[in-house]
């Protein structure tokens, strides 16, 4: 039964992600795990987190933050009720497209179809393009879907290259997005068992950073206390972010990055420290620095 | 002309809100301005703060943080660009009700229209009533409105008491969220000019707050010696969000609130130890602590 014994050993590398296929995280998931990799669209991002946890899937990839709109609030709760480890990250440049069913040209276009925040990210491209309406869709890939299905004569989509890619439909304007400094940052989660199993090993010159979340007790300082101990370390954060702690009105939860090996003495000892001023302390993830 | 020289002097107070009438933020103005203010509903964030800006109205009230679901980045967002004061804060808790046109029984009730913010945080009443469907809407008030305009006969709106005396509609089940941790804080914004003319003396015994926003070089320690201005002078704070900066990618605005009034020394030398660190400062209020 050797065959039987490699399918066990060997889980297809399925990764979920939300969104319809041609999403920005389905371009973060190739970059994370292979150009080929086969994945799982969600409609919602618990479902995502769940998927995972179940086992249905051997990774996740979610959006954490991006540059012009901010933290995804909703996945640093998940990622503390989930308590799926971070082991990679990466950031995807957020290029725009006005992308159409093939043989449509430009003249013929009224309405464009996508996400509200894409549409929102490309407000030059409508002022100076004012007969082409704006009509909000749930999702930007999911939009290029859309019009190639309905074979909508008179509409565009606005989403990623590969969107238009795997529904066959045309570019007709690149990145028409007002700002070119947009990214967006993702992670590649996988379950405790598989992380442990596959540990990273150290790569000379290689950065790590490693995420946590802890909370305080409501006294005066007590931020200012917690963050001295990555600071009297010389451990340099790269993002500290503040949730509401449920049942617990006006407290916070507190997600730091710092850029450090979670296994090194030096942040041992910072996690330590926190530890004695924490009353919540959880390490999320440790992890090669993206590009 | 006396007449016409009091009306310039005396403002009407009409006040600017995002959505329906009878939504929690009217309740809000209410508490802040008195319970006959009148109101001027808006569509959106941007148009509450655009309103302000332009001296159609003479408050404008904005929710800030939910004890559930976190900030409103939106409007932490408009705070710095709209450079309009916060002049005082209030809490609100967040009662849902189950409201219904007059004379309908709660066996016809078989879909339950709300924001979909409101009907997550009613699971364990639907759970306990799965004859009612969840369908979203708009807004909490507006889907009040919506059932009473229309004459639904099936149907029910989740929203607060207010949104049901304003619609002449009857509260069927009273306080059906499932968390009742649920309290929206609320501020207050003036003109810069009305804030100045209209400065509030120090009573004793008052608890103040300043809110401030500021950045700093993207070097390691950065924000601990930032927030060594406050916990070296022993200046406690309450909050600390942070936004993206736009066009620096992946560097951050912090905005901070602290226990104290900005115009003692005491706030005065952590506002000036602060400004040696910070690239950019500025105080966006100061105001009575809110009950």
């Amino acid at each position: 039964m050797e065959w039987s014994y490699k399918m066990k050993r060997k889980a297809p590398a399925l990764i979920a992600f939300q969104g319809a296929r041609g999403a920005f995280s389905e371009e973060a998931a190739r970059k994370l795990v292979g150009p080929r990799t086969a994945v799982l669209p969600c409609e919602r991002f618990e479902d995502v987190f769940r998927s995972l946890k179940s086992g249905l899937v051997s990774g996740a990839v979610v959006p954490i933050e991006n540059t012009l709109a901010g933290s995804v609030h909703e996945n640093y709760d998940h990622l503390v009720n989930f308590e799926l480890p971070i082991v990679a990250e990466t950031s995807v440049r957020i290029v725009h497209n006005l992308i159409v069913r093939k043989g449509l040209p430009f003249s013929k276009i009224k309405r464009a179809f996508s996400h509200p925040v894409a549409l929102n990210q490309c407000l030059d491209f409508f002022a100076k393009n004012p007969q082409i309406e704006r009509i909000p869709y749930y999702d930007t890939a999911g939009s290029v879907k859309m019009i190639v299905d309905e074979g909508l004569s008179d509409a565009a989509a606005i989403a990623s290259s590969v969107a238009a890619e795997i529904y066959g439909a045309r570019i007709l304007r690149r990145s028409i997005e007002s700002d070119r400094q947009n990214f967006t940052r993702f992670f590649l989660l996988r379950t405790a068992n598989y992380a442990s199993r596959h540990k990273i090993l150290p790569a000379a010159h290689t950065t790590w950073k490693t995420s946590l979340v802890f909370s305080t007790r409501n006294t005066p300082g007590a931020l200012f206390r917690a963050l001295s101990a990555f600071a009297l370390r010389d451990l340099s954060l790269t993002k500290i972010e503040s949730r509401p702690l449920r049942g617990k009105p006006w407290e916070y939860l507190f997600y730091v990055d710092f850029l450090g090996r979670e296994d090194t003495a030096n942040a041992q000892n910072a996690l330590n420290h926190l530890r004695e001023l924490a009353d919540f302390l959880r390490v999320l993830g440790c992890y090669p620095k993206g590009a």
